[in-house]
Order: structure tokens, then C-alpha cells, then sequence
């Protein structure tokens, strides 16, 4: 970064070899946040979580971001912007990034935040969502559903024992995005494609099948859900395998790869990050998104969350 | 370009030599525009200027942006974000750039809109507010005022005549970023120093004076005014002056230039962008904004628009 915040734009010089990946996620309070379940610096942390988690989808190291806060007036004066400020900037400096400049607002409505982020990859390595190949192995990247698990263990405290609830309401508030991960698949040449889950395994998956034109198959017994998530859907009577495949923003990977790298990425990736890397299916010829192992196999919808349904 | 809208991220290749500016700015309704005065194509086009403005005054070539916009329920199945799009996308064309991505959300309040923006100039001949040099003369684009005497002639249309109301509502809603003249002054080295006068002249004036550690002498009857300007100030008993000093949003340059580039600056710069230059003061040692010409010299108050104030 040549030039931060200051002035009417930051500067970064791009090295030589390197492309360059751009992304924005925006986080609006009372859609994507209840400020009575996070903290400005939580909420700061999974803002910058967002973006992080699409450079690391796409193999790419973060350099450098551009944040948009517009903050009620009630918020404006007080503590709530240096809180928030200084969780987004401790998530950028753990991957990495920067931040490079912003704009703060007043709002006259909710909470709104818009982290744009750049990052560097290496020429031609982008992970894309349009790789994946017939006979790839499809993994993802630590447990899935662990983050809608943690929101209704905020919202329902006392349904789940302490132990469980605290570690999935950190999943939920803060979640680590898999940069190490994808930097690693990008590099090594590990993955086809990739993207990360942060609408639910069923949604990213259909996102493969369509830009890829392959069908994803998903073995419900092989998809990693943690032990903590299970005691949650016990105690709520519900299916966690659901949480996994609907529940969204787990920020995990879900990527192909050829077969014949099964040891490096069993083995290697989770050595090299700490990160584990789970078969969770294959990639075969076709189209849309298939569900096996749990009694008869069922094709999933292809509607993923949608802001604006219902 | 190398990878547009629909992946994790948008992919651009970076072009040997340059560095790569990089810009977010966010319009909120009720605190930035009223959709009773503005149509959706032109808060498109709105949004857009104001990214690339504060690009023009980098000297940087617009290339890819990012959009997130956060539309209430009544907006978001209509044709409200066709045409924001089509806005947008007809102001970011015509300046050499591309929509790369964005972020379509539910907002429970208003409407939100941020665009970033990245762009790139020649290695080390990026614009800043920080050149400014005592000797330096001081230039603006254009015509200053004109947005606020729009806003002021869109609010109470009957005070001013249709031909001045109608150029300056155009030049409150679709503002024309210098992106040609930001460029020309980067790529000759013909500024020492620039911004772009988002905030009125005032508030960018001591931005200049601030980050370059001059004084800044502004000469009141050398501010370029509109006719258009002056004839709304007349009718609603206001000094056209107050709107250009203080009104904001003109998205013209502000920048310092050595004397003895006088001519370039005033003839070819006009000759080769159609947009005028204005010499309206000049650079001195000292700090501060003094407006001298106008009976005796006043001190400009340090004070820009703030958006939490009152």
C-alpha cells in the first residue's frame, strides 16, 4: 500500500505476476445482524470476515479495504465506530490486509456496513467457481452449520449447555475465513474450483453445478458437522445435517479436486493450516445438486436465501 | 478486466508501470439524495460520479467497480434496480470503466448505495492533496455552486426560471465527473496538488492547506459562478459565493499548479477536455483559508459539512 486512508484514494502498487481480486459484501442491521446478539466489535470482525472469505474462495491473499459505515445518530458519537473499526481492522491485519480508506455516514434508518476488499493472486491461479470437473472429489473446509447453530443458541440461550453455546456463538460472530487454505490451494495448484459457503452447502454447491455444467453429488453422511452443532439440533429438535446444507454463513471452502491429490488434501492442507478438509461428495456429469447416503437420494432446490423472498 | 460479476470476486490484471487507486463512496436516502427529487437512473449515474471524481482527482483511469446497494421491499422487485444499474453503468462506460460485482440486499430502512472503485495511473504520477507548494497558483474546473443552487431550484421549482432549473438540477443529479482533466493533469505533470470539491471549496481548501502545510488564499471575485447560479442566488436572496464556498457536491477538481504553467493550464487544458480552468487564488507559507477581494480578507472557518452535526 502506498498510500492509505487521506486523500480522495488509496494507492497500491500491484506487483508483477499478480492479479488482482476485488470483492464488496455489505451488512445490514435487522437482515444480516440483530445488535442485541453482536458486539460493534464482533460485528466489525464478521463484516471484514465477509469479504475476506471471498479472496480466500478465490485463492487470493487480502491486501487492502475500503470500508462504508453509515451509523444512526445515536451511534455516531459514541464508542461504537472505534469498536467496530477496530474489529475489522484486527480480522484485515490477521489475513493480512490493510485498511486503505472509507467513508462514514450518518443513517437515518438501521446499521449499514460495505467492506470492499483487494487482494493479490498469483498470474492465472484464481480458484473460479467454473472448473470443477466430472470424477473431482468435492471437499470442504472445517464443520458446516456450526454458524446457524450458534444463532439460535443466542437467541435461545438456554436450550443449549454453556460450553456448546459459547463455542458456536464464536463461530456465528466471528468466523475465521479459510485464507491460509486458499492460499494454498490456489499455489499448489490443489483445487478446480471453488467457492465459500456463506449461503449454506446446498446453494454453493448448485453455484458449481451451474458455472462448472456438472452435477454435484453430496454424501449427507460424509458432511462434517461438529459435536457442539449436534447437541444445538438436539436441543431444538431439529436436523443439523439441515443447518450444513441451509444455514449459511460458515465461511468454510467447498472445492474440487482431482482424486489422485486426495492424500495432499487430506492430509497436507489440514497439517499446513489446521484447518480440516472433509470428502463430502464427488462431481459427476450432469446437472444440479444431489443428495445421497440418507435414506433414498434426493435432488436439492436450486433457491438458495434470497433477501427478498417472503 | 479479466473476470466480471458472478464468482467470489472480480479478477483484473494490472498493467505493468501503473499503481492502482482504489475509492468507496456511499449515498444514503435522507442523508444524501430524496427520491422525490431524484429518479433511480439518475442516482445510478449519481453514485457512479462521485467514485469517479474522487478518482479524477488521483489523475487515475477508472476501471472496475463494486456495487452494493441495499434496497427496502417496496423498491426491490421493481424497476428501481434496473435502472439505478443502467445509471450507473451509463456514467461508469463513459469514463472507461466497468461494473466487476456488487451486492443486491434487503434494507429494513432506506436506500443505501456504495460504490467502490478501482482505477489505475502511471507509477508515482498519482495526485495529491499534499503537493501544494507556496508559489503555486490555484485552480478549480468548471463552475462552482451549481449543485447547490440544483438542489435549492428542484425544492421550489417555481422560484427560477425553467432554462436556469433545468441545467442546474442536471448539474446537482448527474454530475459529469474531470475524469479527462484529472488525467491530462497527472499524465503532463501539471499539478503539484488536487482534490475533488465534494464538500465546497472551503472544506477542500483546507484540506489542501492541511495535508500540504500552505496557506490558501482564495480571491472571491475570481470563483467561477454560473449565470445559471447567480440567477437562482438572486431569486432566493442568497450569495452565490456562500453556495460555492460551502454548498459541496460540484465534483469539480480543485489543484495547484507552478506559474509558469499558467497558459497550459488555462488554454490547452480547456482545448483538449472542453472543461474550463479558473485560477481562483494562489498558494502561500502559512496555514489556514483566507478569501481575500470581497471587502477585507476573512479567514474561511476550518469546518467542512458534517454529517453528524445539528
Amino acid at each position: 500500500l502506498l498510500l492509505g486512508p487521506g486523500d480522495d484514494a488509496a494507492l497500491w502498487r500491484p506487483r508483477a505476476g499478480f492479479d488482482t481480486a476485488l470483492t464488496c459484501d455489505a451488512l445490514v442491521e435487522g437482515v444480516h445482524f440483530d445488535l442485541k446478539l453482536i458486539s460493534p466489535w464482533e460485528l466489525g470482525a464478521r463484516t471484514a470476515a465477509a469479504s475476506l472469505s471471498d479472496l480466500a474462495a478465490m485463492g487470493a491473499q487480502p491486501r487492502a479495504a475500503l470500508l462504508s459505515l453509515s451509523l444512526p445518530a445515536r451511534l455516531a458519537r459514541g464508542a461504537f465506530f472505534e469498536a467496530f473499526n477496530d474489529g475489522a481492522n484486527a480480522w484485515l491485519s490477521a489475513f493480512g490486509a490493510t485498511m486503505a480508506g472509507g467513508d462514514l455516514c450518518a443513517s437515518p434508518g438501521p446499521v449499514f456496513a460495505d467492506l470492499s476488499l483487494l487482494g493479490e493472486v498469483e498470474r492465472g491461479r484464481a480458484l473460479l467457481r467454473s472448473g470443477a470437473r466430472p470424477g473431482d472429489l468435492l471437499y470442504c473446509t472445517g464443520t458446516l452449520g456450526d454458524s446457524a447453530a450458534g444463532l439460535a443458541a443466542l437467541r435461545s440461550p438456554r436450550r443449549v449447555a454453556a460450553s456448546a453455546r459459547v463455542w458456536l456463538a464464536k463461530r456465528h460472530l466471528t468466523p475465521v475465513p479459510r485464507v491460509p487454505a486458499g492460499r494454498l490451494l490456489a499455489t499448489r495448484r490443489w483445487a478446480h474450483a471453488c467457492i465459500d459457503i456463506s449461503d449454506g452447502l446446498s446453494s454453493e454447491a448448485w453455484h458449481l453445478s451451474r458455472e462448472s455444467g456438472v452435477l454435484i453429488e453430496i454424501s449427507a453422511a460424509a458432511v462434517p458437522i461438529s459435536a457442539a452443532a449436534r447437541a444445538a439440533a438436539s436441543a431444538f429438535r431439529r436436523d443439523p445435517l439441515e443447518w450444513a446444507l441451509g444455514g449459511g454463513e460458515d465461511y468454510e471452502l467447498l472445492f474440487s479436486s482431482p482424486p489422485g491429490l486426495a492424500a495432499k488434501i487430506e492430509r497436507e492442507l489440514p497439517r499446513l493450516t489446521g484447518v480440516s478438509a472433509t470428502c463430502v461428495g464427488r462431481v459427476r456429469r450432469g446437472k444440479g445438486v444431489l443428495l445421497v447416503g440418507s435414506g433414498r437420494a434426493r435432488r436439492l432446490p436450486e433457491s438458495g436465501f434470497d433477501h427478498f423472498k417472503g
